[in-house]
């Protein structure tokens, strides 16, 4: 069960970093939806390293391979199984790590849970894990585009520098820069702020946000599969994510009742509400309005400096800064976030279809 | 599966606010515990209204009763069922909202999503629900007792009323005070500060935290079931919650790596860390650390103020401020944010014993 | 999990034989269908005990009462808790038995797997679990009901006597006679046959067939949820249950091809088949067909004679024969083969609704 | 969910008969267990076709590849993914069945189920799907071997050809005859029976049991995970199946319970039983008596005869006896049946280490 995601349309992935391969089984996906697999490995392709001086230098090729649960170019409604090669693997740069414990690394926890561990790339600990997750939410979007739905994320927070809550957002913005933030200045900012880290030989963190426009409404099963728990869970998964919050957040919690509580109105033909501090979801289910959260992650743990560590009998070591790694991992997070949020939601969707006959 | 929570240990729950009882089935908890009944009644206790003079005035009895699963005082690793009668249901009180829709409550998304809805007390969406959370939850705490885990919940936050990081704390002042602050001067302001968002007729919302010291190690399955990933989305299956973060949080994605890194050393005879950035979980395993994280309270949503509104056809209304409320959810939240946190820690206490042979 | 019957519909249960009360909680029942509250005890009652004279004299009022997810007599589509108290517990029947293991009864097992057991009446091992059955297959009764479909179970085999597959069926028979056969020859013998079991303090075995009429196509979820496998599950959980076989079953295993070929052929506006070997299920999946399937029952393990055992130090002991029980177990089992097949089918009835958009 | 079997270790799988792979995910397998790959292989070796003449002499090589999950040879508790490429596809055998539902097939029931269908092979309902299982089963058994758990699963019938209980049965004759019966000259008669029945262009059914000496004690979770419930459910799931039985089976509904009761009895340091038609499960719990079983296996549909059909607008067609198909599929069932066996055990003893703390 533990790697495993969603309810009806789920979600069960394999795979070590510097492995054979990785690769995963989409069950549950609906029959008879067109397969548009130039926008899956486009998808993936937004998501892999190498693609601008900011993020990792590392080449992957990152090739999705579709094994089954298509015929003649749509879902049958039978698992999906698809695989990604790994082409890259260098196990021999990890050797040195064989009894070291890596700082703020899986390295320690993994080996103490199963007394052995892949030491490759970090093994199944490693973010390369959310390539799978991108070919998933990729399957799930062609569902979602096909009702109206609209899922953006970008880069609100690189280190000190967050997006003022009054900035404008142009969505159009995102893949026009390499921070992925759907504001230019701040992206042009951002850009240069990450340059000096990396430079430094440092790494900072970063905080996502996305924004679901026209969502379905009624999803969201109370009262322990809160549409904004299940997100929470999706966000939570993902490598070197601290927090979340969805609609007024932890702001909220400073809020009083009489400024936070959203008026319902009549909007043409449909009742909203006036403000959205509730982030679309209320009582747990979707109401219509525009679904929005946001994502902290904490600066990459692989930093280019020497740091002190302990071996596997306690002994004191010093890591060397070596290997090719993302000087902040949220530009290419904001593929995954998307994923994610397009899988759950699907995965909603499909569980409302039971509530009435 | 929307009114379950849990792996192993499962806790499936029913009841609506005003119905004739509540309750729930603990599945999966181990045979041969001793049950302190007085124990789990004393955390009911907690969490129930009219303790003091900030929380809501309702008299509700929240006599729990305990219908199978122990023989002679002891667990028998049958499903444990059990029952709270609702003593104080007064739906009367409720016939106004047969049509209308409460700002920022659950009545719009349930109507839409089922069609009918039972009005009395927001039915299925009161917080009366946590209730039964707590009967769980104390359950749990039972066994995490014998392992010596200690959990710690108090209130940070109440408003723009925020203790400081670097304030003293003392868990055996939280329940000294009605707030549930750790620290008896804050607590004092707090308690100040809630009279009088509750003479005003509005309502505030706040943050609680919660510490869990001498935790197990190695508890979190990944990759989907990764602690902190249950943690939050159990937190976030609390009424009014709006954000989770856990260690560093949303802090740490403006921190940079060479200082957010939790550098390993040897302390007595284990590996631990210098800092805790990481919050006691690395890589979704807890690595004997404590753990530690925040949650976000909205602001109540029923004030003693009118708000406009409209009925289900769209047309204007006014809703009247009445009834008996909290002016603050979070001094309540303590025991239900500890109760969750002791549930799920003892289900995956449970689910790390299959991991090796 | 283990107390759990369900995917998208789910029935959890709890509670002993001699307890306070059993009980349950249906999760994910749709909104909006019609309570019958009689029908669902008349259900019940079919079931208890003390109806005639071939089953058990124990009286129990077997009252079931609804506790939640019903509003003005329809379900709200949150869950259905409800409690049957236990009103005929006479706990010192049974003080004899602690440290002895009656042959054939869950006595030895349970106390080896737990440590500890509650001795009272079977405990949690008691065939009076099912009542809860009878209850959760009412309610998805009533939706099938709706949609056309009719489950008739009748005993066709009590000891030796089996009825012939080509005798006369008539479901009207079944509430006629004590036996509850379709054959109103056959229902005479079998019961003069349970009467002699009866007087020489012995039991006997027996089989439940359960036809389906007018099932709903396309239910089934393959590989691992195919409808007879489900069905199967749900059936081998009955207490006393030692066999299960659907269509042809194990005398399809002497048949050729050629023979047991389900033919496809035009009826009326539909495909059908010209015979039903398959029993209405085809690769996992109803095909519209009647379902039917055979449920083998050994005899009751409690007998009115005396029986060697062993105490739990496995010492020789001389258990007596005393106590109010039934000679033969499947009159009684009619109602929960069907309720159980009620709920299987109501359950995939939900699953299959996410099978295309 | 649907293509999932398992609860603490599970096993996805994906892929269709004529697709570019199929393969699977086996999720929850305990760390640091030693991996025998050449013991995996001989296992999907004995359930590959073309073994002997009486069974089908299509080609497949049926190598199955480790992608992850192991490190220097031994399991690492991350999910262990696999693959098995399909060498032999000649999709174009099948055009002429796109339109045409073969009898006893799954053709009719896909296709109203999804709308759409991979016609090639029987797609995903191929019973090449087993390949997976046996790969799965594979790994569990290198477990269970060390628990010291035999697990001997054998042909007990052939059409009207059946085992008689009194015979001499010999474990080690399995693998030396093509039919896989454990007794010598039965298996020599069988396998004349089934070359004459392929001599016909016929297919005929038969019966597997399994024997499962020196189980582990205590596997089974009471009420809805019974031991054989799970046992049958695993079952049942394999194609061509109509039928599950354990310890006396249908036979145990003729019986009385004077007879069919399992005395208990004191073997050297341990409580046994004298007979044991319970067949080791009772309660739904392991006594530690052997566990045994019966499987019904309906007669191949595939038939080398004309028969009569109708296509998808419901006109009548006739369809050739074509293709390399086997004319009793109990032999090769054989391997199917112990990996499902194994599989479930070692769920079962995953699930049994959270019973007591």
């Amino acid at each position: 069960m533990a790697n495993k995601l969603g309810n009806l349309l789920t979600l069960t992935t394999f795979g070590e970093s510097h492995g054979i391969a990785m690769g995963g089984i989409i069950d549950g996906f609906p029959a008879g939806v067109k397969i548009d697999e130039a926008f899956i490995q486009a998808e993936l392709n937004r998501r892999k390293p190498g693609q601008s001086a900011i993020v990792t230098q590392r080449q992957e090729l990152d090739q999705v391979q579709i094994l089954s649960g298509t015929f003649e170019g749509k879902s049958t409604g039978t698992p999906i199984g698809f695989i990604i090669l790994n082409s890259n693997a260098k196990a021999e740069d990890y050797a040195h790590l064989e009894t070291t414990f890596r700082p703020s690394h899986a390295d320690f926890t993994y080996t103490e849970k199963y007394g052995i561990r892949d030491i490759a790339g970090g093994g199944r600990a490693s973010a390369r894990e959310t390539a799978n997750w991108v070919v998933a939410g990729a399957f799930a979007k062609l569902v979602l585009k096909d009702l109206g739905v609209q899922i953006h994320a970008h880069v609100t927070q690189v280190g000190e520098l967050k997006l003022n809550p009054e900035a404008l957002i142009d969505f159009q913005e995102v893949e026009n820069n390499p921070v992925r933030c759907a504001n230019k200045d701040m992206a042009i900012r951002m850009e240069e702020y990450i340059k000096i880290i990396r430079k430094e030989g440092d790494t900072v963190g970063g905080v996502v946000e996305c924004v679901v426009q026209n969502p379905p409404k009624k999803l969201g099963q109370p009262v322990f599969d809160k549409l904004h728990a299940a997100l929470g869970h999706a966000m939570l998964s993902i490598n070197a994510v601290k927090g979340f919050e969805y609609g007024s957040g932890f702001y909220g919690a400073s809020m009083r009742g009489s400024k936070h509580n959203d008026i319902f109105t009549k909007k043409a033909d449909e009742i909203g509400t006036v403000t959205n501090h509730s982030g679309g979801i209320q009582g747990g289910i979707s109401n219509g309005e525009s679904i929005y959260f946001k994502v902290a992650f904490k600066p990459v743990a692989t930093i280019m400096q020497d740091q002190e560590s302990v071996d596997d009998t306690g002994n004191k070591v010093i890591l060397k800064g070596k290997g090719r790694h993302d000087p902040c991992v949220v530009p290419r997070a904001v593929p995954i976030v998307e994923a994610l949020t397009a899988f759950v939601l699907l995965d909603f969707y499909l569980l409302n279809r039971s509530t009435k006959l």
